[in-house]
């Protein structure tokens, strides 16, 4: 008589950049202990967003060129279809945490501005200062070299937390930005647009982006890299095949690469990343184990590389964006 | 020996609703007489905007439950995948055209709320009160009536204009709306976001979508439209297919039909549109001629019948919304 002991249904979560590594490896513990699938999302946008390390997420957000903080949030249920978003608000300490209960609507689940910031003071959400001393010296040092706005790669302080999580056959995910560096009063990138930032779709799968928002979007590179998975291409391959064809599109239109990055998991809970940088750090974790992983890509055929550095290729990396997320 | 006389390169333009009738007839003559296809999406959107007896677009747009009108609008060139937005703006004239300006952008071309009212102020565009005498007393009427937020359906006052134009091989699309009537502040519909309320493409096609918003985003379905006609798929069908694909989907998760409407166009100018209505009136200009017609769907099977209304057909209808718009 074979004995067959049930694994617990433990969940699988990605996230972006080497920031999130804290917060997914705590969140992928909150999925073995029983939390759900929102809970562990939540749990490690949060941890990005009220660490003032990270300036490119909540609290110590980069500020934009008014020196406003001016933040992006948005999560989907990828069983319902469900979404919520916040653009553009001021001073709420947990973005993410509106967003998520907006996905809740069937009716203005979206927000923007002063309309989100009222909504979420009626519901009750937390507000705090989200410019630091620390932010807003960089923001008058910045002020003063009078850069190009029209040629801000996403890498001057830009990356969004990105966290897409599986746990049985449920998938969801959640982003947060304090979107780009220095950009003007109500810019929107791709984050909290459906379909550009992310998309979640236990049927097929899901998908997120960080990088040049504004480059993003002309290809809605979450929903594309969903459809791909659901046409059943490999998860890899799926973000790999469609940044290279917007990478190539955008170049041919004359478009610099800015830098965008995507991660992807399918139905069955396997991961892939893809990158125009030269290294993109995700991270994934089992619920057992949370890994920070590279991605490197081949500029020329799209391959990648998907490897854990080693302390040697920590110390020769000289991005410090590497270091910094 | 043949005399081949040269055609000058007629646009066609397709729209949605009979409210943009006017300005598509005027924009295709504009085309015609040698104006840019820019010129004519945006006379047709503006002739829309500024018209008070149209109540979902611009001037004498209804409000949102706080008596404010706030406005959505987009921009796309499918040349060059330029896109501009503007969401939950006040007192701007015409909101198309800052989000035509705002295409020209490489960085923050999509603009929410005050940010975006900034920018139209410091770039001269002209402002004004949008709330018209008859759109107030309205308001304050549905004021009294405490319906259910959560179930208000597109067609309580809300149509969004969509234009989409071909002049020679450039395509491009243009969408204006005053959003879900009596919604919250700050609420952002499907209309402003690329890929779900709009998309354009030369090389492939362009689609925009009509109805309840926050139906629509989910399924993305203007640029699944774009890429269905990309894969070859004829565009009448690529509208049905992808309208009828996600209906059942939101069918199955519970969601009612609050009334969701596409129009299409492929890069060789063959126009398409589909519905989840009894029947939706749309118009096309070949430059010459200007018509409206009604794409009417099985709710079986997805397929449409098209064809242009007569006087009778006109009488016996009884929807409102026919005539209003």
């Amino acid at each position: 008589m074979n004995i067959v002991i049930e694994r617990p249904p433990r969940g699988i979560m990605i996230s972006t950049w080497r920031m999130s590594y804290q917060g997914l490896t705590e969140a992928g513990k909150l999925l073995v202990s029983g939390s759900t699938l929102p809970e562990a999302i939540l749990h490690s946008v949060k941890s990005v967003e009220d660490n003032e390390k990270y300036v490119s997420v909540g609290y110590g957000g980069l500020p934009n060129r008014e020196g406003e903080v001016e933040l992006d949030a948005a999560y989907m249920d990828g069983n319902t279809l469900e979404v919520g978003a916040v653009m553009a608000v001021k001073q709420i300490k947990n973005p993410i945490e509106v967003a998520y209960d907006l996905s809740h609507k069937k009716r203005s689940s979206v927000l923007v501005g002063t309309g989100a910031e009222m909504y979420a003071r009626q519901r009750g959400f937390a507000f705090k200062n989200m410019l630091t001393e620390s932010s807003f010296q960089r923001y008058l040092k910045e002020r003063t070299l009078d850069k190009d706005e029209e040629k801000r790669t996403a890498y001057e302080g830009h990356d969004t937390v990105c966290v897409i999580g599986r746990s049985g056959e449920h998938m969801a995910c959640g982003v947060s930005t304090s979107g780009l560096y220095m950009k003007h009063p109500g810019r929107i990138g791709d984050s909290p647009l459906i379909g550009s930032g992310f998309y979640a779709d236990s049927s097929a799968g899901a998908a997120a982006a960080t990088g040049v928002g504004e480059d993003i979007m002309k290809g809605c590179l979450s929903f594309a890299i969903t459809e791909k998975i659901r046409e059943g291409v490999a998860v890899q391959e799926a973000c790999e095949q469609c940044l290279l064809q917007h990478l190539r599109r955008l170049e041919t239109l004359g478009y610099g690469n800015g830098g965008m990055s995507v991660i992807a998991m399918d139905k069955e809970g396997n991961t892939g990343a893809a990158t125009t940088l030269s290294a993109f750090p995700f991270v994934i974790s089992d619920g057992k184990e949370c890994k920070i992983y590279i991605a490197s890509g081949n500029q020329e055929n799209g391959e990648h590389k998907i490897f854990i550095p080693d302390s040697q290729w920590l110390e020769e990396c000289s991005a410090d964006w590497i270091f910094m997320n």
